[in-house]
């Protein structure tokens, strides 16, 4: 276990660092440290985003979501004639906190307006740690000034960094897309690692384009790719009181980019990538596990099988082994409730077709199939041979790693 | 780790052993050792039930169930004219080995009907182990001849010991129960530890009465009893392709308890029993976990409650750290997508009030909550302070174990 122990950063983390970012017209940040729970360590962050921008987001649906949350599904769809702020900190999530939640992010919403000259009403904060403990609210409110006057568009990846909690990396993704012959631009950020299975976001993310967008339609959009990409991935099933995914268009560069299907896609390409570096930050992970269901009634029963296998602690550990135990692939569909038959069921390890017909395949090699076991990214399809509904959502395996995390994380 | 590594049975196992069960009349009992797996161990139990008898079961609801559950499916609900018989086998499944899974229960069912002179379609086969391979199952015909010479009424225990895969207890649980002035005796037995979150019945459970009782008045008592017992444990999440749950009445007493509240309330004791050893024999478990559920707003939300906590690899980890880490419980609740409001919910770990009003309890003492996650015995409280509904389930910690057994469990 030493190595888990003293693991500093996930064995599937992006090879290059973080990205190399475009920098997005209309949004600054800055970040500090002011001391929520880890000494000398950025905990704080703020976007300021410029007037006239457009915003959307999507939420946790937890009935015991975090006081900021419900602030900022209540302010979002607000006028864009005003400029925006978003105030992020680590360390404390401030959920169910009582009263004392609702005061702490009016306090914080005050403060930041004030310094910002941004109204209230459009300054969404977010806070992701330990829940149920009050936060030092007065903390960050000292050390608005400073935020304030450090305000630029360079300070994204710093700005990253401040928003990990458990997370061994910080999370970025970007692109360029050319909207109508003019390039518009995309940059996102994320922090995740436990308590992944997000119900309608996960975590923390925060996505910035220089496009122009209507507001409505951008969060038809987000909403529309959202159930593809932060929707599709689990860590370990438990579902986050603070999930929140924004996306902020300030329209700096003069192009509009609504119904446009290469920003869709480039948008949603930089989501994707974002909701697999959480996966790839799972804590204890070893292993990146892509499951892919075809051939289902519905894309809705593929996708309860998806997340069936993907939540399968005896699969999970099985990957964690290096076990082509596809038996506990068949468990997995089996339970799921959505519709299945045995006897048509497919399933391949990798490129290895395992089992076919309501048994294995007269072609299985398990030497081909444990050797796909034993890289870094594990494939596994299962094809249920009923229909046309399709799903691929991700996950990683289940480690004494994520034992070790998660039975002393507060002590 | 090396604890787990050489764990002979688990730290939760009832101290005094295997119990003294009452001899039911009308039932023989005999096992063997058939080489299925385990070398050296019996691995084949076969129970002979008198003529006259009334049978009922429940059985996994999973869509890739074995042939056997398929087959005794089929079956119940048969005429008492003739006698009966249970066959099981452990160290392998039978389940996803295509046509010839049914193949091998037509061999069993054959063979035993002709050694013990019972109609193939009062023989119930059932096989617990690895999914996916075929079943050998000349093995067991091979020993039929062994199995029918050596019944007995006193044969139960061994029989017990016969059906355990990962086990490290055999399980099994008796009363003997006043119905209208005359005895009635009751015994089952168990096996189950991994793959266990009931949809119908968990794992292998057989409980014989020498009681008489009506056929339908027997399943309908089963089912609803099954509700509470079985179908509120969890250890894993991940539901069996075997589960299977059988009472047969012989009424070898000629007492008839079919409406008898007295005998109604001992079954569900036995099945409860039953039903928490399966938890305290849970893969890699330290501590038997009790989540009551009250305040709900009907019973169906509590139970969804209760399994999205004893669910939570969050909270069972916390719980194997013995950190009375309340903020997960307040997350498991909150994802669980039954109803619940942040404001009203309440919280005791043990006889400590935890949370209240949307927030820490004012009189919370983490020192005496730690001290109750010390104990082998954790008991969470949840009250949601919206109705009447309520709900009790059980399950066991997450534990370094978990991962030691089922990361290498086929290899």
């Amino acid at each position: 276990m030493a190595d888990t122990k003293t693991k500093l950063v996930s064995p599937l983390a992006p090879v290059d660092g973080f990205p190399e970012l475009p920098v997005i017209d209309g949004v600054r940040f800055s970040s500090c440290a002011a001391g929520i729970k880890y000494p000398g360590r950025h905990d704080v962050m703020v976007a300021e985003v410029c007037t006239g921008s457009a915003l959307a987001g999507v939420f946790t649906k937890s009935t015991t979501r975090a006081a900021s949350v419900l602030d900022c599904q209540a302010k979002l769809g607000g006028p864009a004639d005003a400029g925006a702020a978003i105030l992020v900190n680590s360390g404390n999530s401030n959920a169910f906190t009582g009263h004392l939640g609702q005061t702490s992010v009016r306090e914080l919403t005050k403060a930041c307006s004030d310094r910002l000259g941004i109204p209230t009403d459009r300054v969404f904060t977010a806070s992701t740690g330990v829940i149920g403990e009050p936060l030092p609210h007065q903390r960050i409110v000292e050390k608005l000034d400073t935020l304030g006057s450090t305000l630029s568009p360079g300070g994204i990846s710093l700005a990253a960094q401040a928003i990990r909690t458990t997370d061994t990396f910080a999370k970025g993704s970007g692109a360029t897309v050319d909207v109508d012959g003019q390039q518009v631009r995309i940059a996102g950020i994320a922090k995740g690692s436990g308590m992944i299975a997000p119900d309608m976001a996960t975590m923390l993310v925060y996505i910035f384009t220089d496009a122009a967008f209507d507001q409505s339609a951008l969060q038809s959009l987000l909403s529309n790719l959202n159930t593809s990409t932060f929707n599709c991935i689990t860590v370990d099933s438990d579902t986050s009181t603070s999930d929140s995914l924004m996306v902020c268009a300030t329209g700096a560069s003069g192009v509009n980019a609504t119904g446009n299907p290469a920003f869709a896609q480039a948008l949603n390409d930089v989501m994707l990538d974002l909701a697999h570096q959480v996966v790839r930050d799972g804590e204890g992970a070893t292993k990146f596990v892509e499951i892919s269901i075809t051939g289902a009634t519905s894309d809705g029963d593929a996708k309860i099988h998806g997340m069936s296998v993907a939540n399968s602690p005896l699969v999970k550990t099985a990957i964690a082994g290096e076990d082509p135990n596809w038996g506990r692939v068949v468990m997995a569909i089996g339970k799921s409730g959505a519709a299945a038959d045995r006897d048509t069921l497919s399933i391949w390890f990798g490129e290895t077709l395992v089992a076919e017909n309501g048994w294995v395949s007269p072609s299985y090699s398990e030497a081909d199939a444990a050797a796909h076991m034993k890289g870094q990214t594990v494939s596994i399809r299962v094809d249920l041979g009923l229909g046309d509904g399709s799903c691929t959502v991700w996950t990683c395996d289940l480690t004494h790693g994520y034992i070790d995390i998660n039975a002393d994380y507060r002590s």
